[in-house]
């Protein structure tokens, strides 16, 4: 069951080495994490191995998929991304790569994991993994552990430059891809509409899906009051008026503001404060926040 | 206080390099992992240093014996683990460094937490580390914090390849060995018999002692149904019907099942649920899991 | 939005590389400290990242300046640390960079996040970073994350050797640091008083503001028995007599003891419980505790 001592000769002197980046619902408490390192280690002992976050929510599929898009584009051309979040480990999904238009590679199963990627950034090309040449020697007779098994095993071998993107597995179309439903932002009436994506976790900023880009097109200024009414299916259950500010200093401690987030999209939070949990709001496609210019 | 920045000079190429794996029941919350990250970056800034996990529950002996054998055999030969769970730092208590019959080096005070190791893969060769002369220097007068100023040094420099394993103190009998009690599942009248040993912490699923080479002898195949008992100290708190399947995609969301985990033995889960938690399941000694099959 | 995939030729060979530490209040559930990573990594692939912690309670700097003062000596000289809480982004609060007394760097708005460090070890010297020249390029347009826009990719030229500690920006005088307020522990009347400044997170102890050499004058030795007093603002919430020992393992479990902790400085703890659970006692500066020896 041991993994051989990697001896990386100088073969290692022409391979292109990028980052590797692990994501999963596996948390931090127990091993299964660390195995993943350990078989990426094993793949070559030269790898810089990092996070995403191995805090999403159990079976989380919609919450994987932003946090890659939330992270994607601050890592360098050619990094290579794994994510597993794989409630259907076993099942007949498929294990895929993708390209992005921007460069990066990620390892993943289709099912829904690459929703946003490709709704932001676009998923250009996409291969399917052949798991009867990549997957770790010796783990033939494992069928639940496919994070370990599949993905971080061929996840270090691109990583390493030791397998290529057209070495994993037969080209399929981009198009074919499983997508998790994303409604798309609004305008109409001089108001934006969209939904409540994800929170920013531990401030409780709620992080909409409307553009900062669409957003402007209502005219808006910093200073300028929006009111913010959120509708959970169809009821409305928050509604409340907020600064539209650069930045949290500009209004007051307790006070509430509209703002540009790292995603470049809007978003509502409490300075100091945790928004979501002062209204009790959720997250995910029946959360629809609408902003509308205070005139 | 401060390390003296490392020069790595032309002995760098001389030394083999392995990962340094770190485990401990600190948590992420203070500075105690960082500390200890730090004095093994002053032994050598070119080390790879990874972690098991830091949330081990504090003194719990058995769950971070139990998570070393999880990960072991997933990690390259050669790699050096550092275990701290420590409730009898300062007491006589020796500190010892482990060879295991796959190859790896283990750190940590002698205490069971080698005893999942012992049991599984096999410690072929012991020694208790001299801490007159592998402490960090000018740690002399520090009595609380043997992670890191003895455990976490020894452990760096073996990576680093500076200090050999004949180097770190005398040599002592295996046989030994501080070990938990831990019971032989047994297998009798048709069924097998184990313990609870620990959770997959995230998903809840009852991963037992029972290996899957036992379990075959019951000649149960996929898709064969299985009476689970869990017995605590001697009463029956819970009884079920499961599947036995290859993996969670082969039952129905809700359903329960039985599979092989990815330390080769039975495991019991809820599919996207969390069976310990439904039914109030601890782990332990105390906790004993007989599979029969429904004929 | 993508970084470059970066090119390190001939240069690469020539830069003092040293280690890059990241903490913050950005918990590990979400893309922020990936995103950091990431712009470290775009800055320079071969940069070692590690961390202190990002579990710093939200906005909390006292907490943020006592945790750096916990790891700071046990990393090498050299070492570049990056910490950012900071609730004041976006407003005229400096962003600068510390050269400690020890040879450290920090890179952090000036806050009071340096409190501690200056305290204990000595801020010897002081830049404010040019934020026209040191940002991610792109960035122009962020207002809310300086964190990843500034500060992790100051942090990474540093490290890397890319930009020196003069290139930053213009000197500052160090005696013009934000600092929080912290009160001298004294000796008066045959006992000492401190603050409770913070917790040995996950086990609970006391770590008081008392050095270990203002304790010492009292003359207690190992074994002695010394009455701890606790007040809040002005009451006597918490009073008990301990043993002061070396270590927890000379106390019996359950027992209380006095003992030395990892900064050099006095501290209280159950052995195996959680002292400041079990007596609802909190830290912070109107938190005050009184050691008083048995006579």
């Amino acid at each position: 069951m041991t993994a051989p001592r990697s001896r990386p000769g100088r073969r290692a002197h022409n391979r292109s080495m990028s980052a590797l980046v692990l994501q999963s619902d596996f948390g931090l408490d127990d091993g299964a994490v660390s195995a993943m390192y350990g078989v990426a280690v094993g793949v070559d002992p030269g790898l810089r191995i990092h996070d995403v976050t191995h805090n999403i929510p159990p079976y989380d599929i919609w919450e994987g998929s932003y946090r890659l898009a939330q992270v994607l584009s601050y890592w360098p051309e050619g990094t290579v991304f794994v994510s597993v979040v794989d409630p259907g480990v076993g099942s007949d999904r498929l294990s895929v790569v993708a390209r992005t238009a921007t460069g990066h590679l990620v390892v993943t199963p289709d099912n829904g994991t690459l929703t946003h990627l490709d709704a932001i950034f676009g998923i250009t090309e996409l291969r399917e993994i052949d798991e009867t040449r990549h997957r770790r020697p010796g783990s033939e007779e494992s069928y639940t552990f496919h994070g370990r098994d599949i993905y971080a095993f061929t996840g270090a071998r691109l990583a390493a430059g030791i397998a290529s993107f057209e070495d994993v597995g037969p080209a399929l179309d981009p198009a074919a891809l499983v997508r998790l439903p994303i409604a798309e932002p609004e305008l109409a009436d001089g108001r934006v509409t969209g939904t409540i994506d994800t929170l920013d976790v531990r401030y409780g900023s709620l992080w909409t899906s409307i553009p900062r880009t669409l957003f402007a097109q209502l005219g808006v200024g910093p200073g300028d009051r929006v009111t913010v009414r959120v509708r959970h299916h169809d009821t409305v259950v928050h509604a409340a008026q907020v600064t539209y500010a650069r930045s949290f200093a500009a209004v007051e401690v307790g006070e509430s503001l509209l703002y540009v987030n790292s995603l470049d999209r809007m978003a509502i939070a409490i300075n100091r404060g945790h928004y979501a949990r002062a209204f009790s709001l959720g997250t995910g496609a029946s959360w629809h926040v609408t902003l509308d210019p205070v005139r």
